[in-house]
């Protein structure tokens, strides 16, 4: 997300004196609870889907994920590479090729 | 995200061939249950987590989203902005200010 | 659920004197946690499960619902039985015939 | 739940022709999406919350995991109590007693 739309996401809470609600906890069940709006649309039949609905559900789950980042002061690309590093290292190409299997199957 | 982490995600599961398993369903069940993961953190006390968990499970969440952006050719900034368009005329400044409330009871 | 079932959960439960923890809030995270559990049972191929692993996660999420149901002091029979004359009323067999479409949409 | 609610969900079902959308995964999606409307209730305030609305969230959870339990061919009696044994193994009183800890933490 670049620096802009963070910052309109920030003034959004502010502006309306949000953030007294956004504890990690409650982001934690908003991020949930959005991400179950986001699988609403893949219910019962998962091709054919009202593809403005997923963007809209997809942009909740970001927004509320920006706010959580904001709330405990995390950067971005920091926590995502540190588990890229990880990913990388549980599932190895030769291992994980052309599978869905979870590491622990491997 | 930027450019080198987006292009990280992309290279993980080109390497593995996992495409195949990213249907936007797919995708989109995986975003909850990294959320629940996410969520787990915060079980039974909302005041003592374990950061480190937070941090790789808000990750996971990132970059599930990533994928599903990929997946639909779609862009972070427009569709969160088009997003915040929305949020901004459903709670209006004045009537929102300090309320948890849904916009359809304020 | 029956009698001798319920009783073994409620003897559980105050054994270890985890009422303290059972919040509704708390319940309500959890049931959303175990019933992502089940979902990862179907997360990247939806015909070919781990049955037992199946049996085990539905099993959580029914305990927890029980959890919630005693915590609340509710009935089982009652309110489901009430939401079932919603949902009668909501997807009248004419119209809701073979279609999965939302109440709002048919 | 009795035998007259259990024949009650599904008589719904069969009537509208609904058994070919109830694949074990898109239950396993159901559950976990009313699970999340459960936990909406509870999104900003943990203390104050519709218990209406609650009762109706909570039954939605109860009938798709019925639903499953049919799909499947499972005995909720069966499944819950060897799920009990388990955790009655897993958190053994002495050890489990007033903590919140998960078994791998006891």
């Amino acid at each position: 997300m670049n620096k802009e739309t963070i910052n309109r996401i920030r003034k959004f809470t502010s502006d309306r004196d949000w953030d007294q609600f956004h504890s990690p906890a409650n982001l934690a069940k908003s991020i949930s609870i959005e991400a179950n709006e986001l699988l609403e649309c893949f219910q019962w039949d998962e091709n054919n889907y009202d593809i403005e609905a997923v963007k809209e559900e997809l942009a909740d789950v970001l927004v509320y994920c920006r706010n959580m980042l904001d709330k405990l002061g995390l950067d971005e690309e920091e926590i995502v590479n540190a588990k890229m590093d990880k990913n990388e290292t549980k599932y190895p190409v030769e291992k994980a090729k052309g599978k869905a299997d979870k590491y622990n199957k491997l």
